[in-house]
């Protein structure tokens, strides 16, 4: 019982930890509940207005949302969708009231499902779906309240103006609470998880890369892996998050004063597109981390040097294009891309002065050029000479160890696998492979790495054109790293509260 | 004007063409009104039930959603909310009661305030937010009326039951509606999905790698290379649709005769997992396919029948896992690894017994193996000795055709890259690396890619033990490509669907 109360506690305290906004937002929808409360509760008030006050309490519950962008995009649409079907339903009133009571019920009946089915199947129209859902529920829910009660109430065109009223001002006390008490815009969220995603990514892939030629010490631990697939992971799967924060986005108004016209909301999804775009390169070289073959040592200690290079001038390029757009001014390209060139051209090099690293890993199978117990590549040639089909225990335990199994899913997997050896034939057949691809697979993905950097850099930089950045001054002195690690820990409780929005 | 009308026409006819329970759904919504309507339109029921019937309708409106797992849980929500909300404002009504009107408005006031602030904050934690966000919204929205109503209205607790009992009559309604007449079950859109994935990854493989090699004859056009795209995208982009449909899957009954216990939602949402982490090999491929630097023709011609033949088997594999969970069979196991197995070797010995092939390509970049006029190397040398900074437009253009953009997000990018030369540099000094590098990659990938179907095997083989698949008896014959290509177009239409269920 106890622990069952802290544990409700440290929950409690870690959402508000997370992200204090949430606190706030809490207090606002109460603040706003009393407020409307008050139709209730103030003599004066309720004598004006009478029941019907209950449509504005409804309406409050019902559209306040965490960011003004959603608010709005509710108000809206309810606002318009209790128009259209006020206008429908008198129209359909107006035609059913010169008829007797029974045709009269069937007219309302038949009405009732062609509206009632025709509207439900234009919620299926993806244009419709994405902007005008909550407004075509609200129109259907409408119709059917104005339509069946004028068959029972006469004066229905008085209510439903009354009604029509409550809800205006169950609208209006909520855009104000959502505009003017500590407004969240969404835009601001899409904004903050833009930067947040350049910052995952810049640390997965310093991490992956460090990880990759430490591996040849000591096998990284397990905290750090999770770690390189959180920061990828997070940027992969932020998809739809990014889209919801478009859309509310879209319905804000030009909110602050950085964004001289409309809140440019689509090259923001743009960018996001961008990064998973690039993100999936992050994938790779982790792949090539988990890999069940991997280089020889000497391979790895050869490419050390500039394969670290260029992943530190990626990371560099991605934490100074996150703090550039924080900061909402352009990034200074010709500093970045100077960088990274001498970096490729550093990889290049070591490539083509020592070819032969490459293709001797390669020559170790041949059976003429059997190395030294110490060499590195006489273990794989151990490996090389147990035959395929002997699938000794110790084998198979090696290749569970050896796929590294990424997220919740595969965790379980490592350890079934050892029970079954029929299909780990295909991991061990992966043994018999040249030592050479590996590492050329890692060195591959670090230049497509870099390919696709450029796209990312072309988004940010037409972002930073669409929303008017401040341009670069020379005097400004740009500190990259400090930057991106000063404001991590910031950053991170926006993103999280994206899903809030959704 | 009419050319407006025949597209509202066309979109109309595809949303119903791709899915024809849309249409069915659309009719279910229109009659459970005509249903709802029927207490106000027919005088004996109107007469015991009275105004409060709109309850009844508007909880229909609500309630009544695609699949019959979404309308359980929102039922199921707004009966748990309503009751909660019922009980603690009749506390609340029950306090305040005894003190004089100023004192109990004050009171009210406070609790209105506290227990909207407390529920919506209650909205942040995950798992409420999950599973119960709908019933904490009717909760804050019944207590919100009852208690404020109670301040006015003297038999509010009539009122109260009376609504109860028709927003039970209400969820009765769409209970029936979407259980017993033609229902749609998330549990099976999951299903359908999981097979769809499954065919998309293995067209999305076969096709990639058909591509690659047939690109040394001609470029393969665009439609091919969207096809590709599409294929893995449909994958990568599914968590929060497998997500939803999973919580939804998970309200529902054990639905079918196929599953004898509870629907194993919590294994679809793993294997989409492995098949997300499966798919970014097939993303590293189609990336070797984008790629600046292509391995030279004589290298790819040597390859060629071993890596399609790879794929070929991965395909086969893919297909045949698609195939045993569209009829809910296990898959034959050592039919699929022992011809995979032998594919690999098969690749395995083209990388022995042409070791030079792959390093010859690499030597074509120094300069004391001049190659003939005729040789593919040739080019490649041609374009080593440009000199980097020699920024000529015409290999601007040269680049901006070799990285070839995906998607829309880049679309736009390409045309912009001929008029910004500095950034070009990062693209152009890609070029000076070797070519045994991308093909490396290639092949690479296509291993790493065998490796992670194991994981993917791995998760349909404990979907089959958990979801009771029949076993796989030894005269069923297995015609694994027919399957796939018949089935095809049938299931595309329920993973469309899936769209409409979040």
């Amino acid at each position: 019982m106890r622990s069952l109360v802290s544990e409700v506690w440290s929950i409690t305290w870690k959402v508000g930890r997370d992200d204090p906004r949430r606190v706030i937002h809490s207090l606002k929808v109460g603040l706003a509940l009393c407020i409307v409360s008050l139709l209730f509760l103030l003599e004066p008030l309720f004598a004006g207005i009478g029941k019907n006050a209950i449509w504005a309490v409804m309406t409050v519950v019902v559209v306040l949302e965490f960011t003004a962008g959603a608010t709005l995009c509710k108000g809206l649409n309810r606002a318009l969708g209790t128009l259209c079907a006020g206008s429908l339903a008198f129209l359909v009133e107006f035609v059913a009231n010169e008829s007797g009571q029974v045709i009269r019920a069937v007219f309302i009946g038949i009405a009732v499902f062609l509206i009632g089915s025709f509207a439900t199947y234009l919620r299926f129209f993806p244009y419709v779906k994405k902007n005008y859902d909550y407004g075509v529920l609200i129109f259907i829910l409408t119709f059917n309240l104005i339509t069946v009660s004028s068959y029972r109430v006469e004066n229905v065109l008085n209510i439903a103006r009354e009604r029509s009223f409550m809800i205006a001002i169950g609208c209006g006390i909520c855009l104000l609470m959502s505009l003017l008490v500590f407004p969240n815009w969404s835009g601001e969220d899409l904004h903050n998880s833009a930067v947040f995603k350049l910052e995952s990514l810049a640390t997965s892939i310093e991490a992956c890369v460090k990880q990759y030629f430490q591996d040849m010490e000591i096998n990284g631990d397990q905290s750090s892996k999770d770690y390189i697939c959180k920061g990828y992971k997070s940027v992969l799967d932020s998809k739809s998050a990014d889209e919801t924060l478009a859309l509310y986005a879209s319905w804000e108004p030009s909110y602050s004063r950085h964004f001289r016209r409309k809140f440019p909301w689509k090259q923001y999804v743009r960018l996001g597109d961008a990064l998973r775009h690039f993100g999936y390169t992050a994938v790779a070289l982790h792949g090539c981390l988990q890999s069940e073959i991997q280089a020889p040592r000497f391979i790895r200690a050869t490419f050390r040097s500039p394969c670290t290079r260029v992943a530190e001038e990626v990371k560099k390029v991605l934490i100074e294009l996150a703090s550039s757009i924080r900061h909402r001014r352009r990034f200074s390209q010709s500093f970045l891309s100077d960088n990274l060139n001498e970096a490729l051209q550093d990889l290049n090099k070591t490539f083509k002065s020592q070819p032969r690293l490459l293709i001797g890993s390669y020559y170790a199978h041949e059976p003429n050029n059997a190395a030294e117990p110490n060499e590195p590549t006489d273990q794989n040639q151990r490996k090389e000479s147990e035959s395929l089909t002997s699938l000794s225990s110790n084998k198979i335990v090696g290749s569970t160890v050896a796929i590294k199994p990424v997220g919740e899913a595969q965790l379980k997997l490592s350890e079934r696998r050892a029970l079954r050896p029929t299909l780990s034939k295909i991991a061990i057949t992966g043994l018999e492979f040249s030592e050479a691809l590996p590492f050329a697979a890692f060195a591959s993905s670090l230049v497509e790495m870099v390919a696709r950097l450029e796209i990312v850099i072309e988004e940010v930089e037409e972002l930073g054109r669409v929303a008017n950045f401040k341009e670069l001054s020379p005097d400004m002195e740009i500190v990259v790293h400090d930057v991106g690690v000063r404001h991590r820990r910031e950053v991170e409780i926006p993103n999280l509260s994206s899903q809030g929005v959704e």
